[in-house]
């Protein structure tokens, strides 16, 4: 980010100092990845506080950036605030014990989440194009696990399968625990990758993503192995959450609300009489972070901007039957949605 | 965990009621996994609230167990609650934000993680066989593994193999973020690997392992690609590697503190003039997280018990040249030391 950003944030929060010592809100700040430091900035100087282990290449990386490199550990951050009255740091993120230690040196806390999240959800040019790299490692890793799908493979040997294409193309890791249901599993948003066998004429669900200089790319792809001529239902619902997903893309618009924008969706299920069968909300930001705000949900008040990064993923579930999610990251940008998601086909796929 | 147990925390912790909302404490508590969830006890009643994505499972996988399950969210967990004046939860874990909610509702808050860490130190039969479990699935990850080493692969690849082979061994991801180093980066004991190419000749080090059911498995392994005839030193530096790591599981014994079993390393390097290269510590507890308690370093009063899981990692790091660990995970049983890992090699490899 620009010091002019990091200073917005820290008027807003109106602490004398931000304090940060999370790995995603060190990143954010100063773009260089260590899994432990401190971020000080006192509405003047932002320095990186980094152990022997980071330290050089703390630097060397920063070399230029308004962020100044100290070496050191807690000690060394709190010489930065010494003689500061009150701390910004997130609360939903800080533990109790580190809020302690904190207060114990005589700190008032004040929470900057809300500060930092309203600047987290619009993303820089170098932010979105990290999520772009990770968006297409996410889809290349799938167009290079497909082939590999044979009759009874495991839903965790797919997941392993489309995790290793994904790191062989420089990803960092999953972005979450990479989701596998074969069948009737794909009724549960949430299902647990298991044991259960590939078998011809199933419904596979994939909801994955990976992490790619930190930022998180989030997929899902609802498809067939293999067409047993008993899914006629299934694709009639298909093609409903298909549409729903491509409204989605169509008529959300900068200045709307994440309500309004779930709404799409949502009314078009309801006119079809499935509202019931979309049981989770239309999206979510995406950045650092897999769930970030916006919330494009039934009660989100907040308003969409270019340059948020969200999902549009639509829904329908039958239990014990099967679930259909189809979902892309995208962002908004001149005002429009603008899909990360190119390369896997949205229609449905008979494998 | 038995009740027995359980009380016995809540004993300790002192308040009138245990109130645990993280991942891995709801699942040392239950031995049920779950995202979302809320565990209470009230020195009579073990509690799980789960939520309606988690409510039959949770039922299935604890009925005849000391825990009942509620169906539920946050207002079904305060109720259980009601009445009580001081919740004991986990201060390093529970979030600023959290713990003011929960002082917000008229609680007084106490740090039961003291009660739980000194509980969690000594594993149950059931905790040490998965994590027996999750050792053989690293040692035949690796085993699988090595075959695939080829010059040019990238350090990142070679991760991606490797995590690939665990997955496939029913691995449920990684239990820290895996480290590949070739050559000079083998000296930076938290190297993050990159792309790096493998070169004949070059020093390997792979500091990695895996979760199963939760709990997480350990392992570090030295090798050289090749023998290019220029390694004397490195070979004498690993002789010395592998005998501190031999004497440190022949002679830690039960009763011994962690700093008496790290200076058994400690000592040996430092009579071969060379403890200024032992730049960590010799060992870290392991269970449901990669790194617990007992403590084996130098100012570590942590006493020694049968049942404790731990790391045996004695290391040399010459910056810019290589360096040297060699990793098990063990247990003590019967007052000794037992490794959990056998199926790899422990002298030095030269593939």
């Amino acid at each position: 980010m620009t010091k002019e950003q990091l200073h917005e944030i820290y008027a807003v929060c109106g602490a004398d100092a931000l304090f940060l010592e999370q790995d995603f809100l060190r990143r954010y700040v100063t773009g260089f990845y260590s899994t432990d430091g401190y971020v000080v900035y006192d509405g003047e100087v932002c320095t990186f506080v980094a152990d022997a282990r980071y330290f050089e290449a703390a630097q060397n990386a920063l070399a230029g950036n308004f962020v100044a490199v100290k070496e050191g550990t807690y000690a060394a951050a709190m010489e930065l605030v010494r003689g500061k009255k009150t701390l910004g740091v997130p609360f939903p993120y800080i533990s109790r014990a580190a809020s302690d230690r904190l207060e114990g040196e005589g700190f008032a806390l004040v929470d900057c989440m809300p500060a930092l999240r309203t600047a987290m959800k619009v993303k820089s040019e170098a932010e979105i194009s990290l999520i772009g790299q990770a968006c297409d490692i996410a889809e290349e890793g799938l167009l290079a696990t497909l082939p590999r799908l044979k009759e009874g493979m495991t839903e965790r040997e797919l997941a392993a399968a489309l995790e290793y294409e994904m790191r062989m193309r420089g990803a960092e890791g999953v972005s979450f625990e990479t989701i596998v249901a074969f069948g009737a599993g794909s009724s549960v948003p949430h299902h647990e990758t298991g044991d259960t066998k590939l078998r011809f004429g199933d419904v596979v669900l994939i909801d994955y993503g990976c992490k790619k200089g930190g930022y998180c790319s989030d997929c899902t792809r609802t498809f067939l192995f293999g067409d047993d001529g008993k899914h006629e239902e299934f694709k009639a619902h298909y093609a409903l959450v298909l549409e729903a997903h491509e409204l989605a893309k169509a008529r959300i618009v900068a200045g709307m609300t994440g309500k309004e924008a779930d709404e799409i969706a949502r009314g078009y299920f309801r006119e079809h009489g499935l509202d019931g069968a979309f049981t989770h909300s239309l999206g979510h930001g995406i950045g650092l972070e897999i769930h970030e705000h916006p919330m494009l949900s039934p009660r989100s008040e907040e308003v969409l901007l270019d340059g948020m990064v969200f999902s549009d993923e639509p829904g329908l579930y039958f239990a014990g039957k099967y679930g259909i999610r189809i979902e892309d990251s995208v962002t908004l940008k001149g005002g429009k949605v603008v899909s990360f998601m190119h390369k896997t086909e949205h229609g449905l796929l008979i494998l």
